[in-house]
């Protein structure tokens, strides 16, 4: 707050889910934003005698909420939406993802996938992703460029790529992305080795190392299907966790995505050292890859937050539907339908996963000091009449399309349902561009 | 077709889905509609020359695809949406939904809740509904005001409730409702015995019989839960589709919804009875019933069908989000990322829908014949770009919200988005009173 209580932004709201505290929801609540940070959380009247705002936004029939986060995310792959669906993993890996990427990667590719992404996360409350994909400079310009919050994982792995082609290059190039954005206030980085069938010992080493050094987080694909766990038996002749821990990867920097197979040693093991699991439901069920054990890991005490993964195999990039899938898979798998109850839900879709791109400290919550990350959501649709529970009805009932307004560092993104500086007729005619040029090529 | 080409309405699509013949896209075709029936379906320069329409609709940007059919639904249940989540199914039961019921069930409450649910249904693609709940008689005059196609369930159970006291009453209240609605065009009716565990055999043996008479389904919850197989083998010696059989009731009239726990033998028998399965997924998890085995099922020639079940426990009636679990989980379930495709999704919830509660020869797909129950879509949206395959775009990346136009039996009832017919302020203004009763005697 400034003095006087001269605020940029008072936005006043019928209901605040600040996510922080857990499971409460404030009701004629408003909360005050200056220089692009939450300042204040409070009723409505009080926040009228308090604060002379320069601009005030009054959302009477909304929820106001963290914007989403989604923690794991391909996002360039958006422009290959339904490009090959309903066919097993290595078929669909092989036979269709691979070459298509082959043909199409480029940093053309890139820029203008993240663009749709951003567009289509912005319409749908989402204000940050972790981002996992090739030309990681493309997608941290882009991102920035739209003012939209992304955690950027830099590349590593074993094969030459449109991105780098030797192991050298990779790591080279990855921390000339990282030098680029070191203090940036949008835009951070990651190591993203792929996965522990594609990365080598001597990568997984510099990673650790490095990742030590420039205190960024870890990202990495592990433990997404059976067949993995028996690959790195025979050629690795332990589990993929293990072999990881043995590397020293094995600790509070690591985001460990998918995780479907996992024993009791390895909860515990997850818990003990730190680990975030990023859980992706529907792209685990769209390949038929396994069930993550969440309800074991959230008894455990793991942070555990939530993904789309790409949108080839989703097909989309929706953390309502995802909070809404991650809700009712955690009850059929765990058999009790107190599972991954609507408050959890949608704490792995905010302060989990800001917590797990280290983050927690700036993002997650409506807390003040944090920043002005916000997500407004009209509940006055009448597939969410009555509201008995507003959290059980944004995660149960609540379709994207209901999100009205998204701030991001304060900065409205998203006005009313309108995006506020994309060109919607401009991505569509190059989504769709881009769709004639696979399709041709396929 | 009447003399000289001359028809009610040409409906001009950017893509056909007719659903039979089946995983078929057509690009550029229309759909000819005169007095409530489909006359054509042919490319749209043919149709031009053929016809002279009274009126032509064109959806450029739009799927065009039958009306969804949501096979097993309880929708005066809307009004409770959301009133008791994350509970284990017992405490939810016996603690919430019934004693919330036992205050809230009347006609009034009835009528409110079904025009809360066709609002719903019609803003998202449905055009049809299997209906099982109290006060069929205002179910089915509700559905008939609104000209909404509907195959109401005629209750029958063995305790007494605010529609009937004694099991005499309810088959006398059946069966009058039955006659009335007998030969209407847009409301049918079934027989709804509630579950095995809430109906005696001599119930059964009377809607086996009356049911033959009047040629109706038999509409079931069946073998919804572990819990239920164990009390009937403890209470008649053997699981519940066992006595069904020794009722008469597993043969071609039967609808039997949810069927999460099959043996073999009975997965076999419901092939052999032309029973069938109506799967509930999202209602399955969110009550941590268990897994219905749909591949199996469909790989035996078991006719299956999509369901939402009541907004209790779901919590909406959105066909789309239904589609969309039914296709990932069955997938997950099976550990076949081939399974449920995205084509079979469509069927389940369009024709076999159809076919499950005897209309397979009056709607469900887009066949010169049929009645022109039909659904428009828009896959214009950002979500939705590129379009690589229509169908897969419809199941895994298409929001109810898409949907645009509506027609049921050729008569629009949603264009544009907007409702003809309907009070959408006055709709919401009541659901939120029924939010208050319900609320203030919890």
């Amino acid at each position: 707050m400034t003095e006087h209580g001269k605020i940029d932004l008072l936005i006043e709201a019928r209901w605040v889910v600040p996510v922080e505290p857990h499971a409460v929801v404030l009701e004629h609540h408003a909360v005050a934003v200056t220089a692009g940070r939450i300042v204040d959380v409070l009723p409505i009247a009080a926040a009228r005698a308090r604060y002379a705002a320069r601009e005030t936004c009054r959302l009477d029939e909304h929820v106001l909420m963290p914007g989403l986060i989604n923690a794991h995310t391909h996002n360039p792959m958006t422009l290959m939406r339904g490009i090959a669906d309903d066919l097993p993993l290595m078929a669909w890996l092989t036979e269709h993802i691979w070459p298509a990427e082959a043909r199409a990667m480029s940093a053309e590719f890139v820029r203008d996938g993240v663009e749709l992404a951003i567009a289509e996360m912005l319409r749908g409350g989402t204000t940050c992703c972790n981002e996992n994909y090739f030309f990681p400079d493309v997608q941290a310009g882009t991102y920035k460029r739209h003012g939209f919050r992304a955690l950027v994982g830099l590349p590593i792995m074993e094969f030459p790529s449109a991105w780098a082609r030797t192991r050298d290059e990779y790591f080279d190039k990855a921390l000339q992305v990282h030098d680029e954005y070191r203090g940036d206030p949008l835009v951070g980085t990651s190591f993203a080795p792929h996965a522990p069938y594609t990365v080598s010992n001597e990568s997984f080493e510099r990673v650790r190392m490095l990742s030590d050094q420039l205190d960024i987080p870890v990202h990495i694909h592990v433990h997404e299907t059976a067949q993995e766990i028996e690959d790195s038996r025979r050629e690795h002749g332990v589990r993929p966790m293990t072999r990881l821990q043995g590397l020293g990867i094995v600790n509070d920097h690591l985001i460990a995505v998918h995780m479907t197979q996992l024993d009791e040693a390895e909860i515990r093991l997850c818990a003990e050292a730190g680990v975030s699991v990023v859980h992706c439901p529907e792209s685990n069920l769209k390949l038929a890859s396994g069930f993550c054990p969440t309800e074991e890991l959230r008894r455990a005490g793991v942070n555990i937050a939530l993904g789309t993964d790409g949108c080839a195999s989703n097909n989309d990039l929706d953390m309502f539907g995802e909070m809404r899938t991650a809700a009712l898979l955690a009850k059929g798998v765990a058999r009790d339908a107190s599972a991954y109850d609507a408050a959890f839900a949608l704490r792995t879709a905010t302060l989990n996963a800001a917590k797990t791109l280290g983050w927690g400290e700036r993002i997650g919550s409506i807390e003040p000091g944090k920043s002005a990350d916000l997500t407004a959501v009209r509940l006055d649709a009448l597939e969410t009449q009555p509201v008995f529970n507003v959290i059980s009805q944004l995660v149960y009932a609540c379709g994207r399309h209901q999100v009205s307004d998204v701030w991001i560092a304060g900065v409205p993104k998203l006005v009313a349902g309108i995006l506020v500086d994309m060109d919607v007729p401009a991505l569509r005619a190059r989504a769709r561009e881009w769709g004639e040029r696979l399709r041709s090529q396929g």
